[in-house]
């Protein structure tokens, strides 16, 4: 009894300390240290927020967590938390929520987030209308400056995103993207011109419809802080800002890491295991088939290697040089078609550097193998195999590492994907081959 | 000769055509048009730029081609160009001259850019003072909004970079940085108000030693656009803005994957051979090593192959399926511990869940392939041995995946390093010695 009424008010204490310690916190600090708790204690944690700290801290949360809290929230509360997030924000949070929980939640929001919202979650993720936010300074271009700083004022007071950039873009009475207004010349210029006089008018807009790989790529390539986006006619529908362009770049990276070792979810440590096993066990399985397939090859040559057991001591050299070195080349050539550094129809010369680096690289990776394999077994002829079936397999792990991710991309398909299993099988396979045939050929040349 | 009259005209007014077109295009452009000549070509392109624009064009060509091109430019040229670029851009594009020519470069600058560049080429590269720019809009916090109006005009009028984004910098006598004043205040208060009355003086900054992958994190998690960067003493020099961090993320995610498959240096499609062979040849080399060492570990059971020469078969099975599962595993955890989601000492849960997560799919595989093997050879025993192999051999995978990166983080290097490498080698050494140890004692056991 003693201990328990000890016990209460310090973990009271402790929790009172915790929530006013959470509330002075940024966000996305918030949002790392609720992310690991139970559902209900992040629901607690929210009702100590205000909704607009809370429609700040929402969007920085896994996304699945995301749902879950648009699932189970009070949907009062939801209903006034949403007005409160960025439009794209909003669309991500609510994009996996069930059918009838969404029709709830979207009938309850003021029209003019009903329509943004709307709009965006019609668009794919990956597009330029999936990452980007509705929220921009349109202006008419036939305002004068002074009249365009008022209408600013007045967005501005509603929505103090960010301290230092505002973008402001012109448009004609058709809602039609015709210029960008700079800074300098709202702070700078006198007040009683025309906007359609002093704004930008070259202005590079992206489509609505542009993929966001492609976006990330025009972001770095030509260092923009943020981008405007027009529909089909080319209306002004919205900006992508480089924040968003960062995120793109990072899961685009991961993706890409994963794809290429036959991951096919997205997943990080905190994946629950039941989802990993999920993610990886569908490629695990085709390299199951794989393998047999190489173990199909190998037992073609049965009868040498029951003559000679020591050419199974070899085979995981070859294959497991052969796989590292098609990787290498295979890692480059990913990581070159997702920057955008090498087109579609750039592979030949690329090839033929690829066959020459690693003719290179077998020759002398070969004659230390070659010579190694000579001293340890002393039969001159297994180097001379061991040699050759090296560089070979090291030229057909260029081709490897070139043909497959290309070949993929000529099918439509990400070039990333499962890649790294296709070319270690077919290393292994081709390596497998090429050394079992040469053994199988020195024993009956000179009837070993 | 009628032929070569022909020829001549049609050339030159192609290339003159071509001149014409490149002096309109965007800097990044003509970068990525002229990337890919000879060198004496470039500079005669640069010759039909002006230095501004050339001082554009620089900085998005690759970093060797700068460094040739600021020791082979003519001295004066050099020294025109270098005032109009960034100082951090200019640093960059110095950074791997030979001492002499520096030297020879420098001397000739104004003392102002002599200061800033030479100030920026002391920090480390991977550090905040490496990628960051020295210009900023610094004033005084005790002067009036409408005396930081006028300096912030000034400073615009020299050098007009961004459209949309100013960042001014509020500090005190002894440079340190105070505050950040935000353009709404600039364009909507009160001009006659003191700047460190209205400036917003939570301020985050990051200090000139911090690390490029913490700041790119940061930037982020937080959804920044720019950062001001202070020394030791809180004064500011310089910033980092949004741009910068891209270059960062992708750079780091190269390297990431490139180190994890042990390519040494950074390499892309446009690396020349000779290069792409010292990068890789090192690695590889090591792979050998590791591959004679897996090959002694199957001499050891020579016996049991030379009985049973179908033991070689399933040997690329165990060794191709361990080693994917743990390059997955390995992935996940190389990236998640780049992008900061998991600190340094919390390797034990992850451990955790990768063996449940091996556990799972690992009994999978196994009683596929256990079940396969039986069909095939017709050898229930087998089977057993096939399955058990796999299973025990994917949970050493996964430990291998998880352990690998942590314990080269715990030495201080970077976790990516030939990971990959390491982990397929791991996987290969325990692989073939559970499956060949297996099947000796089934062979003893059973008598077979």
């Amino acid at each position: 009894m003693q201990e328990r009424e000890m016990q209460n008010p310090t973990e009271s204490e402790a929790y009172a300390l915790r929530r006013a310690r959470l509330v002075q916190m940024h966000p996305s600090d918030i949002a790392a240290e609720i992310e690991n708790l139970e559902l209900d204690e992040i629901r607690e944690v929210f009702r100590d927020l205000n909704d607009d700290k809370t429609a700040d801290v929402i969007p920085e949360l896994p996304q699945e967590l995301q749902t879950e809290l648009m699932e189970n929230m009070r949907l009062e509360r939801v209903t006034e938390i949403i007005p409160e997030m960025l439009s794209d924000e909003a669309a991500d949070a609510l994009g996996d929520v069930s059918p009838e929980r969404l029709h709830d939640i979207m009938e309850k929001l003021p029209s003019e987030e009903y329509e943004e919202i709307s709009d965006l979650m019609e668009y794919p993720e990956d597009s330029a209308g999936g990452i980007m936010q509705k929220e921009v300074h349109a202006i008419k271009d036939s305002l004068t400056l002074a009249e365009a700083r008022e209408a600013i004022r007045k967005d501005e007071d509603q929505d103090q995103e960010d301290v230092s950039s505002i973008y402001v873009y012109a448009i004609d009475d058709s809602q039609r993207l015709k210029g960008v207004l700079r800074l300098r010349d709202l702070l700078f210029r006198d007040l009683r011109l025309l906007v359609s006089k002093v704004m930008v008018t070259e202005v590079r807009s992206i489509s609505v419809n542009a993929d966001q790989e492609e976006i990330a790529n025009l972001f770095q390539k030509y260092n923009y802080s943020s981008l405007p986006v027009v529909d089909d006619f080319g209306k002004l529908v919205g900006r992508v800002t480089s924040d968003d362009v960062l995120d793109v770049i990072q899961e685009e990276a991961t993706e890409d890491m994963q794809r290429m070792v036959g991951i096919s979810g997205d997943e990080s440590v905190s994946t629950p295991w039941r989802r990993s096993v999920r993610n990886r066990l569908p490629w695990l399985c085709v390299n199951l088939c794989t393998g047999f397939g190489i173990a199909w090859v190998v037992s073609m040559f049965e009868p040498a290697i029951e003559q000679y057991a020591i050419l199974a001591f070899f085979l995981p050299i070859v294959g497991l040089l052969g796989g590292n070195a098609g990787n290498q080349t295979l890692t480059i050539v990913v990581r070159s078609l997702a920057l955008g550094e090498i087109d579609d129809d750039e592979w030949k010369p690329l090839l033929l550097k690829e066959v020459i680096t690693s003719f290179t690289t077998g020759f002398a990776i070969g004659t230390l193998a070659g010579l190694a394999s000579w001293l340890w077994i002393g039969m001159p002829i297994l180097g001379l195999v061991v040699f050759l079936a090296m560089l070979l397999n090291m030229i057909a792990a260029a081709l490897a590492g070139v043909l497959v991710p290309f070949g993929l991309r000529s099918l439509k398909i990400d070039p990333a994907l499962a890649s790294s299993i296709m070319v270690t099988t077919a290393t292994d396979v081709i390596g497998f081959f090429i050394f079992l045939s040469l053994a199988t050929l020195a024993i009956n040349t000179f009837s070993l």
